[in-house]
């Protein structure tokens, strides 16, 4: 499989994480996510969101959104549990990553340290940083007693959340409140087969 | 099972326009969702995020997120495809809608037709709005050439992606120009089963 893929990108990091889990063999291309001259080009027939992570099957079939690449290649691992609820529970905690955590943390992390511009986007990151902090009282609190977000071992929800968490201080985020997250963060860094964004 | 509800809520529209093509019964508990206060007390337990739908099922356990409260009841339905490209297909646009059509559009209704302060919103309408003509665009190109978003009958894509579409006129945004997406929308409503956002 070809993954559309970007070194600093978290939604990309999330795939590639899981893969090396995995032990699955791809090929990566890596996009600019400054520059976005050319995306239409290069990912208009693959992904309607011209967004990378974009998966491309050897058929030739393509695949979007972080979420949905991560469920593709994990249902049927152990890393998908197969009871019907804790299902339905990972893919509640994907969603809240997607929707409360990444459009604050990432994009708060992409303004200060990737756009080469933060100063634009000073006035909007007070509101972004304020989300972002929810998002991770959320997840502290979800952590206080458990040691994975679903279930008693590292699901695609931890993968997912990881993604961000895990380099939320490149965002302006101090960490050094949230315990229960760092020791969760630390759990998901020592299983095997763990690689760095930056691998 | 008892759903947290809002009679106004796209996103609780979703889960209640699957149980009625499943026919399953449910209890509902509205929820304003303008005066948030008592949030925490009523949904603290069950939902970390605060928000509706919150779905619990009959032994206790709760379910937050739309996403996974639909694909808790569609999977194993003809609303959820068998083969593992196409269910990873209907996460991919369960997760655009979230990321890219439900954060400009819906907000977009929100501010416009429920806040009760639509000018308190306006300076900030603009961005949404443009955010949501994209999303627009990007359902009727995937429309352009198909009936429905994954595979050769409604899922719970189309359902995701129906709820707040069919209201988007709420929120200022002009579908006419928008031909595929206006026949789907009638697909969807024709379907035997099918219930209106105010029932």
């Amino acid at each position: 499989v070809l993954l559309y893929d970007s070194p600093v990108s978290g939604n990309c990091f999330k795939v590639r994480l899981l893969l090396s889990h995995l032990a699955l063999p791809y090929e990566r291309r890596s996009v600019d996510v400054v520059d976005r001259s050319g995306r239409r080009e290069l990912l208009g027939a693959l992904n309607p969101s011209l967004r990378v992570p974009t998966l491309v099957l050897d058929d030739g079939r393509a695949l979007g959104e972080s979420g949905a690449i991560l469920w593709y290649f994990g249902e049927g691992s152990r890393f998908v549990p197969e009871d019907r609820y804790e299902r339905a529970q990972v893919l509640q905690w994907m969603f809240f990553e997607q929707y409360e955590h990444e459009p604050a943390i990432a994009v708060a992390r992409f303004w200060l340290a990737y756009s080469g511009q933060p100063e634009r986007f000073e006035a909007r990151r007070e509101e972004r940083t304020a989300a972002g902090y929810r998002a991770l009282d959320v997840m502290e609190s979800r952590l206080a007693d458990r040691e994975w977000f679903v279930g008693e071992s590292m699901t695609i929800a931890d993968i997912a959340l990881y993604a961000y968490t895990h380099v939320a201080h490149e965002g302006g985020f101090e960490l050094e409140p949230y315990g229960a997250i760092a020791g969760w963060l630390a759990r998901v860094a020592e299983q095997p087969g763990h690689v760095t964004i930056d691998a």
